[in-house]
This record gives structure tokens, sequence and C-alpha cells, in this order.
């Protein structure tokens, strides 16, 4: 047994805490930077209380609301653009995956200059970023507990992480009842991203014991409860149970690494913008079929969680888990054709080569194809 | 659900990280003041190895070797003194829980100057200490895992700890192969302080999802390992498996804080300076008895990982327990009498109030000294 743990979050995690949000970013920073989407935040009140809430803890606040699905690197300097021109040193992302991601790229690139691609790709290290909050809106990526922000670069595709821990959030803000009004559609498709966080990280070659047990408890959360919600938004107690396996899932990674599906995702979404968790629900089973042999125990672990009855039923369990979210795609269905195959399998070895090494099996480059060929 | 998570700790965990020692310390000063025991570090070699490997990595040091059992307040000014006179820039703990304790009180009043006690009873913050990496020797404490530092004040005989994120280790080297010279009535002691943190965490009011599942897993590791190390003291895997749950140990009271065992044990071992695992071994079993019809869930669950049947034979398992490690003892053998009652009950309601009130049933005054008495 040999590992590190090393993971600075600092979790607000309840019902009604987004109350503290004022009084959590004045500890860090007298004009916050809230970086947001382009929609939800102001329909559903929660930007202008934000606003409301810094103001009564004597917080200045711009906004920045141009951050889309997929975050692209180019976003991240217009954010930086607004921090120089207004002086804020504080950054605050509400909002869902995308939107956290983007703050923590925006406040490092306030304190690191140049390309952050050469950062993401480790051509050079950056130690500090402005000082990051966050408040989640969505159960899924589980931005909020760890030190990655994904970014695709526009000009080659590539979807990759900046991974330090200069930007683990200071304080994150995880509310359940900010995500009571996520969309069903939404909803599958994060819940299924934290779903596949938990069990990649509980399947890593890196794993130890304290990611297996948060993952292992992540993934049964889930199980449990992500169905329940999809049935019955008003079930108040299975959105926290929910919530936390979302930031869990998140920890875990951050720690553990994710693995096979996570990397053969990233290239389809680099490529075509299209739902992360859609993605997963297409490549995660037909990747759970080409490896669950490599690690019998905890695919049977797996497997028993979500209702299958051991390893060799772990992909058809999550098959049947994706069914009752309606979340059953493949590739083919979101736009992905034959053609774009050879593209994505040589990006994945290039952007998303630690994530395969990491897989209980590690594939070659001609077995990521043949999956990408299954999944389409 | 509403909780708070935040442990910044880094543990670099497994057999042999004894020789990062230099490297680690290298990346927070040039200097280190290694804080150490009488005896027990020169004797194994490993204070020479430790010197050795600090100056490989170009770290000057000094030796402080002061510190006893139990360690007093005024051990940690002497310190201090070393520091200023030398112009050491980081501290390295090397040994057992009261070692680790010392360093980071001295590496705490370096920065803070005035009597500690001021900051061990709140009456002043200190928000800064000189970076801290800590070895640990013996697997009990748990002090590499979190922000605590326990002291006894020797005029006053309270013994508190000083809680704060500022003496979290900057790095903990936990190396299970350090600990296997350990004399088994120490190992006793020190491996019954760590199933202690675990019981008390998990049965704590402030307990959470990620402490649960943290202090499960100790207990269940230190039910199934401690006396396997205890008969046969070249297993290595149980030794691993018993310095996990160790650190477990501490990093689960480090969020949700000791209960009543703690509580009532400090004031104990404050007066007298009996071994502190031996007078947890005096007290819980009585405490249980007292107590678990409040949490019988979770009593139950710590009585099946020790072998018992549930939670209303949870004390029997823990002395069946006791009994073979041969840590059976009264606080009669360790020379408190029923004179010594009053005093340790209202100290105990003085410096230990929290952890009195964190226990699943709130003792009054009157029950604590019925509990001391049973426990003579």
């Amino acid at each position: 047994m040999k590992f590190n743990y090393n993971l600075p979050v600092n979790i607000l995690f309840g019902r009604g805490r987004i109350n503290e949000v004022g009084t959590e970013v004045a500890k860090y920073g007298k004009k916050a930077l809230i970086v947001t989407g382009m929609g939800s935040t102001k329909k559903s009140g929660l930007l202008d209380k934000t606003v409301s809430l810094l103001r009564e803890a004597k917080v200045e606040c711009e906004i920045f609301d141009k951050v889309a699905q997929n975050p692209i690197t180019t976003t991240v300097y217009e954010g930086v653009e607004v921090i120089k021109e207004t002086g804020c040193d504080v950054v605050l992302g509400l909002g869902g995956g995308s939107i956290m991601d983007a703050a923590k790229s925006i406040a490092f690139s306030a304190k690191n200059s140049g390309d952050i691609s050469e950062y993401i790709f480790g051509i050079k290290q950056g130690t500090e970023a402005l000082p990051i909050v966050l408040v989640p809106t969505t159960c899924g990526t589980g931005s909020e507990g760890n030190c990655f922000s994904v970014l695709t670069n526009p000009d080659t595709k590539d979807k990759k992480s900046l991974r330090t821990n200069a930007i683990i959030a200071k304080a994150s803000i995880v509310d359940p009842e900010l995500m009571t009004t996520i969309p069903k559609s939404i909803l599958a498709s994060v819940g299924f991203d934290a779903l596949a966080h938990n069990m990649e990280a509980y399947l890593s070659k890196i794993g130890q014991p304290l990611t297996d047990m948060q993952a292992f408890y992540g993934i049964k959360l889930l199980a449990q409860n992500l169905t329940k919600v999809y049935n019955d938004p008003t079930d108040l107690e299975a959105w926290e149970n929910i919530s936390l396996a979302s930031t869990l899932g998140g920890m875990v990674i951050g720690v553990a690494g994710v693995t096979a599906p996570h990397g053969m995702e990233h290239p389809a979404s680099g490529l075509y913008d299209i739902v992360h968790g859609k993605g997963l629900a297409a490549l995660t089973p037909v990747i759970v079929e080409a490896s669950w042999e490599s690690d019998i125990e905890k695919y049977s672990d797996i497997s028993k969680l979500l209702g299958g009855t051991g390893a060799e039923d772990c992909a058809d369990a999550i098959r049947e888990f994706l069914n009752k979210i309606n979340l059953k795609v493949t590739l083919g269905e979101l736009g992905i054709g034959e053609k774009d195959v050879d593209w994505m399998a040589e990006n994945c070895m290039k952007v998303s080569k630690p994530s395969i090494v990491n897989h209980p099996r590690e594939f070659m480059l001609e077995e990521i194809k043949e999956i990408y060929y299954k999944s389409l």
C-alpha cells in the first residue's frame, strides 16, 4: 500500500447554505468576478440573489456571463480581460461544470499569463491563482471538489484538464436546493457524469483506500437516489444524496483520476460539442464490456450496487440504469460518424493518455477505434 | 444533512517513504528544528538517518529532544527559544503523538507570541505557524492527520488541544516500517487510542458522511489487525493497516471531534501523567455502558466490528478486545483514587466541555463523577 492524499477542499454542504455566499466571498476579496452562464441563474433569480448577498457582505462584483457548454480557452481570456479592467480580486463560479471550470481557469490565467494550453499540457507550470469560490447548480461535474478545469482549445479541438492545486476552491458551497430546478434531460446527463466519476475513480489503477471508500459510497448514493429524483423532483433527501455523490465524484477523481470512459469521451465532445454525459452514456457500457475481466472484484462491486449480479453483467446493469433515466444513446445519434473515429482515437492518445493508462485494462490504439465503432 | 469539510492534510503513505523526508522538508525551509523524544529515535537510528537525509537535501538542522509523554506548555517555549537562537524556518516532528503535538505547538508559538494557553482557550487567535513536517513512529495519535496539538499546562494541570488549521502539517510521512519496533505494551495503548479516535468520531454528534465512512473503516482495520500485529510483529501488511487506521483516526477527529472518553481521560492524564491509552482503556467501557442506548445503530455497528452482537454488548466487546492486547486496566491501577474524582469531573467540565457535548448522551457533572468512580 503506497499512496499520497492531498486534497485541500473546503466544502460547505447543506440546504440553504447559498445564504453564506456573501460572507464566504468576503473572506477572500473585495471585488468578485461572478462567472456564470447565459441563462439559468438569471431566470431562477439565483444571480440576483447572489449579487444582493455579496452587497450585504460589502463585496462589489462584476458579472461575466459568456461561458457556454464545453468552455473554450478563448472565453477564459475574455474573463481575464474583465478582471484586468475592473480590478476583481476573487472569482465566484455560479453554475454547472462548464461555469465552474471556466471560473477556475480564469482565476488561474489572471495570475499566469500566456497560452493556457501550455499549462494544460505541462509545458509551463503555474502555482497560484486568484482565490476561487464555487457554487454548483448541477450535480454532475464535482468541479467544486477538485483541482481540474476542463477546457477545449477551439483551434485544435483538444479537450483537456488544467490540473493544479492552485485552482482548488477556497470554499465550495454545495446547496442541494439550488439543483432542484434542473430539467430532467440535464439531470440525467449530469447525474450519469457523477456516476462515471465515482465508477472510474473506483476502478483507477492509482486508487487508494480513501478514494475507494468515497467512490463506493458515491456509486451507492447515485444508484439509490438518481432515479428517485428523476421520477420525483420534490424528494429533497434524494437531492441531498445525489448532490453529495456528485461532490464525492469530483473529489475522488481529483486524487485517483479518471479512466477510459472520460479519456475517450473528451475527443468526442471536443470535436462536436456534444453533451458530456451523453457521450459517457454511449461509451461506458462498451468500455466495460471490453475490460471487466481486468478487475473482476471492482466491476462486480459496481454491478451489484447498480442491481446486477457480478462483473460479467456490469455493462448490462449500466445500460439498465441508463434506461431508467432515458439516457440510452449512441455516438451516432449524437452526430458522430465512422469518418470521425480515426481522429478521435488519435486525439485520445494525445490528450487522454493518462486516463487510458489508468484504466484497469490499458487499451491500444486499435482497440480504442474498435470501441468507438461499437459505440456509434 | 449539513456539514463542513475542510482538512487540508498531505499524507505520504507507504513503506520506505521515510527516504523522502529530506526532499519534503526542503520544500518548506532551509533549516529544520527536529523535534524528537529522549530515546527511541536515537536508539533505532532513525534520528541519524533523518539528519543524513536532510543533509543530502541541503537542509541544515538543530535537534530539540526535550519532549516527554503528555508534553507541557513550558517545553514548547523551550523549543521556540531554540528556533529564535538558531533561525530554523521549518519544524520536523519525528516520534509519537507527544512529539508531533509538541512540534506543532512549537511551530505555532514561533509565530504567535505570549501564553499558548490563551490560544488553547480561544482568548487569542493565531492564523499562522512555521511550516511543519511530521513523521509518526507510533500508530495511535493520528496527529499527522489533523489540526490538534494536545498540551498540559503544568501549573493548572489543564490538558487541552490547541486547534487551528495553521498547524496541519504541510506533509506527513506515514511509513509503517518505522513503527514495527514499538514495544508490545506501547503498541497496545497507542493502538487503543487510535481505535478510540475512530469510535468517538463515528459516534460524534457532528459526524458527517465523510468522517463516518473513514471512521467505520478505521475501526474495521484496527479490529482486524491490531491483535495480529500484537501477536506477530513481523506481519507487515497488518502494520500497514493499523498505521492507516491511526492516520484515519487523526483525520476523523480533526473534523468530527472526540467525545466523552477523550474528554474524560484528559483530566486524568493531565493530573497524573498516566499513559493516555491506558486511561482510555479504563474509561471507555464504562462510558459505553452509560450511553449505548443513545445511539443504538452506531454502537451496534462498533460492537459488530469488534466481534459483539449489538449495541447492548458493545462495552463487553471492547473489554474483550482490551483483553486480547493485555490492556484491561482501571484508573485505580493507574494510581488515581476517590479523592481525585471531584477535581477530574470539574476539570472535565472546564477543559473538555465540547467533547462532553459532542457525545451521543451528554453527561452532567454528577454522571461524570459516577463514571470516574466506576472506572477506579
